[in-house]
């Protein structure tokens, strides 16, 4: 039996909190940039959640004149023990095909990256088989994919403690050399739709049939089978709710733990943070486990065709901006949200107010 | 009485539909395109609305390498005589002082086309007062705004079909000078709700409380009062369902008109159409009166607020791209998504299909 308690000792805990201090939300700034959106020239309300991303970007930069001058997407890639039961419907291979098509240009993230924009950044932190040579992939493995979760923790709790330090290392070396302003967080790794599920159902308590989806594509019977994979494993790990890091090391992902360093230490600088679908939102709701101070730099991307995933959002308090009936991951919900995050930025410094324009305001009631 | 049948008849339909003639839509063309986009580097239908977008791109641009070259917003403004009424929260001079911020730059609009590289074009067709003197307006007044369409019909057949004729010819104007791939249309008008209203109720059936909405902000009262004014003047003029120039004549704007005219001659040139809120939907549904077939050239820009909205919209067969809980008008949420209809021709153009990309396809079933 591994000893996966270090990592949830208090004196880890503190380490990573006293490197990723989140400064908190001034609210007499929130009333401020309300007033300052209620007074361009459009009705009131009238452009519905730009204005809600509006006044959070105010409150995440501490600025009444939000800009967004470098957006970038961490991609993290790993692989999953979990996947030799069956639980996804494409073969584990296809993590190292879809890393190697990141670093050609010829995914569905390449193409969102550049078309918003964004400096896109993949990284190798645990995927199978031997390293990658690439000199686009950032090279950050830290073992060969998990164990298999359904008969013993998917790593130890230096693995854990490791993969998070990564991630976050990851934003702040990318950070000091230019300022980020808004991160998206995307995943690669074959039946990590599996230790996503497991996350969310140990954190919300919600039964895992009612937070597992068909992740790639699974159909009936391939569901069935894994939420009773996903069943079995949480009965024999009994995973502590409360201890990000016991989650992590007994059903968690390389990926989801570099996510979530990436998220902790983004928001510490004042950068917003956009989610993208289940395993990010998973990563999420351990970072808000440490920390639920980090739901005020959280920014929920999309709402993914994955059960699941709404029920991450929803204890977080958070409300997805976008509902393209999309289940990809990659970012891809993130890249698409950065955009309208962006816009909303514009609107913020751009629009008019009624007195700027010379516009008669609403007639009295 | 006014004589508003001319435009309603054979010959005047017979030279508009000659005028903008829709190419038909391939159906072999269609099942090409859906099957480029299955083959690519993602699960089956993981980017959800988005692919349908570039499968309809494929289909309007009859190509299976859709490309948004050049994308231009056309917002028609106009005065409405139903606004004497009361039926908006504000004073009919707000159409004019938004129209002078559009030109000044500061409204929503202009921030939405800067950010999507949209083409902005501003026309007046019909606003109360003396002409805007300024380089940057489009100049086709038709009429000095509409008449109160509670007592007396909203314009005459003559005016209706002007303003028809020259949304359609601005249009051809533009794009004989540099070819155009997607247009949002967009719209100023105080009062401009009322009339849509009256039309989205008088072409699906649906009863004036269940489509008539707040507009700008009327409260609980004024919303009633609208209500009342609206079923008044449609028992009073008594639309016919059938025909467009009927329903414009009668509760149309001038604004409305220019619009429909646009949309019909941006469709038969293959430019994709992307309407916006409830004001330009019900100008979608007055051309699907005239010609269904438009319906493949449109795009529904965004779920707006307005309660009449989604009504326009299902019974043209439409489904919103966005749900931002916007009402807003002047185009705004149409130039939202048409920045996602870019993004849905660069992933039918640049994404990696599955043997490019060497990445293995799901496992048999």
């Amino acid at each position: 039996m591994m000893d996966y308690d270090i990592c949830s000792s208090e004196t880890t805990h503190k380490k990573l909190l006293d490197r990723c201090m989140l400064p908190s939300i001034d609210n007499s700034l929130r009333a401020q940039a309300q007033r300052k959106i209620d007074t361009k020239t459009k009705p009131l309300g009238a452009l519905g959640h730009l204005e809600t991303l509006s006044v959070n970007m105010c409150c995440i930069q501490h600025t009444l004149s939000p800009r967004l001058n470098r957006k970038a997407m961490f991609v993290f890639a790993a692989d999953h023990g979990i996947a030799v039961e069956g639980v996804s419907a494409f073969p584990q291979e296809v993590t190292r095909q879809m890393v190697l098509n990141f670093l050609k240009g010829g995914a569905a993230i390449n193409v969102l990256s550049r078309h918003g924009e964004l400096d896109l950044f993949v990284i190798d932190i645990g995927i199978k088989g031997p390293p990658i040579d690439d000199p686009v992939l950032i090279q950050k493995r830290i073992t060969d994919g998990t164990n298999n979760f359904a008969c013993e923790p998917a790593m130890t709790s230096a693995q854990v403690e490791l993969a998070i330090t990564t991630g976050a290392d990851l934003f702040f070396e990318q950070y000091n050399s230019k300022k980020i302003d808004i991160i998206g967080l995307g995943e690669m790794g074959i039946a990590n739709t599996t230790a996503a599920s497991a996350i969310i159902s140990t954190i919300t308590g919600i039964p895992v049939a009612q937070c597992t989806g068909r992740g790639t594509g699974v159909d009936d019977a391939g569901l069935q089978h894994k939420i009773k994979v996903l069943e079995k494993a949480l009965l024999f790990h009994k995973p502590d709710p409360s201890d990000a890091c016991d989650i992590l090391c007994k059903v968690g992902g390389l990926e989801i733990a570099g996510i979530v360093g990436a998220v902790l230490a983004a928001a510490s600088k004042r950068c917003a943070v956009v989610l993208d679908g289940l395993i990010c939102t998973a990563a999420g709701l351990i970072a808000y486990t440490i920390n639920p101070a980090i739901a005020d730099y959280l920014i929920a991307g999309h709402k993914s065709v994955e059960i699941g995933h709404m029920a991450a959002l929803k204890h977080m308090g958070l409300i997805p901006v976008l509902d393209l009936g999309m289940r990809l991951g990659e970012g891809t919900g993130a890249a698409l949200t950065i955009n309208l995050v962006d816009i909303a930025c514009h609107i913020m410094n751009e629009m008019a107010s009624f007195e700027d324009a010379g516009v008669s305001e609403k007639n009295k009631e």
